[in-house]
């Protein structure tokens, strides 16, 4: 259903390039949801993701603060840990969730801070001889 | 009427931060909002804006993907060139604004996408006879 | 309290269009809200649902487009049940939540899509003998 | 089309209600909308307020606090003065505005503010050599 | 910059559905916005709109609705010129926007009934003599 | 980190604010959200709640009204619990949400106002000798 569209190489690149910012597990979450998951990969991670411009940090740094911004909660958890990865420090993303207190309120950034609050303990918990890694 | 309350040292701190990303004519617009405004200078600029882990670059990276997710349209020029003078480059705003596109949906990036080109273009005329390419 | 202007016949009305679309389940907890759920009866299903020019299809359509959109998870499984009752098939909501995504982005799509998923899933399995209806 | 299902009773209060909260002006706006603006007549004013618990001084006060929240600024205007005709003084609702931003953000309390400014200097301008100060 | 990603087929079949939902002269300002413009085409057009189980009719009506609860006033006007070309009446569009307001609330409602009735003025205008009433 | 530019008179002024509005264990968990936690304290409570025009029981029912409009459900509860120990009655509470239904439709108000009722039920529960103050 709706497949005929979709285009093996970019979906190939977008694949890859989901596995640098994310992991294994994430993936499967998103190919769960059949073909939009699909288009997400090929475009967000396969086109989006492969521009030239901004590094990994600045796009994460970006999807942290529109997701905040947007109150949108379910996606945010992993993309603090992809932030993280990428090289944004826990200092650098408290800030970037209070500055967008500024923009968006209070509430949306105390939401997110509670929400990096728990990613952080889980990275701290996972870090002692752990596999996961975040 | 409510001014006691506000902290001179913090105000005349944001005032300078806030002239440093902005300008006096950005200023003159703000303090026409009153109390509103002074807090604005006080908490947005004095407070956020001097805190050690962000640069200006990551602040109006932030500010631009912020406003851009929420549709506010109206501050979403000033920091336009405010991340220009922060060392954001066209084609870095530019994927800044698709890949909140994938986040907040086409429309608002659309619309953003159309402001940074006037703004680019308002540059160009400014420029005399400079060669930036918007 | 309040009730005093409430119109019996329109809130008859109403009832009998929300069995329609939705069922007595779904109508026990929308009149549990009081006087807020009775002006939901009278207003959207008495006045909005009986008007001459859309099908159901075409409300539940807009009705799921409109909560995808706004994030609004809460409602969504109603109306996702109410959209299969009214004859959207399974791939006609997907597209939807896909089309949707174009315009309010991936984030409330994704989840849409998830929420699609277990309606689905918990109406297959009740259709093994089972009563409930959808 | 689609007249049918209105009520003649709720219509004529909500339309006289329409008239003490707002003007003639406004009220011929939204007749402007036609089977729409029946119901906004009819729904909002013939029913939300004709409530008895909260005064209209309340009402105006939530109805600023939710367009500025929300960013609806067409409506703005005509609440602001139906603000200050209910009783909310130019101060109470520049502290309204500021408690806004605390949940909004700064850009929407901004406009708001910019608005009331304006909507305060045009009754100004219509008062005759009043001395209400703005 | 970036284009190297695109694929030249799938934007050649955007191209085409856009002219067939829309028209040259909207496809002129979608193509101003550069990179962003060319993912809408292919992606969007190209994508979304080719899949197999929503027809125009469906897809413009979800479009519709979902710009106006968001409040998305830029894009409307050419969304409701293509619900019409796609076979919505007048009639249908109103009771799609009245239906939003139950999600979304009366003020993006008003705003989008506004704009349906300038789209049908400039329609009849532009009729040459048509009977089409609006 | 970043604790320098807070202002001590004013934290401890917002502090005091803050567990008349609410109560300590909601202070903790906001203290618990670090350097913004800190920021709410000072700013929202030690600024914003401390100006002369509003009353706590207006501030209140703004604070509702924009929590609901936003959909901002995580901090819906501690505002309500505020709401009613500024003196504002339930059916006050129920009129203000029902309002909010107008301008933000009726999925966020019907949220809105299950929330209400386990408020109430919970201090009906806590009435009967507890020494939970609500």
């Amino acid at each position: 259903m709706g497949t005929h569209e979709h285009d093996e190489e970019t979906y190939r690149r977008g694949r890859e390039r989901f596995l640098e910012i994310h992991d294994e597990k994430a993936l499967r979450t998103v190919e769960g949801l059949g073909d939009l998951g699909r288009h997400i990969v090929e475009f967000v991670y396969g086109q989006m993701y492969t521009k030239p411009a901004l590094t990994d940090r600045d796009r994460e740094l970006g999807a942290v603060v529109a997701l905040t911004s947007l109150g949108r909660s379910s996606q945010l958890p992993q993309h603090l840990r992809a932030s993280l990865k990428a090289g944004l420090t826990p200092d650098e993303l408290r800030e970037a969730i209070m500055l967008t207190a500024t923009i968006a309120g209070f509430p949306p950034a105390m939401n997110a801070m509670a929400t990096l609050k728990s990613v952080l303990a889980e990275q701290d918990r996972g870090a002692d001889g752990a596999t996961e890694p975040g």
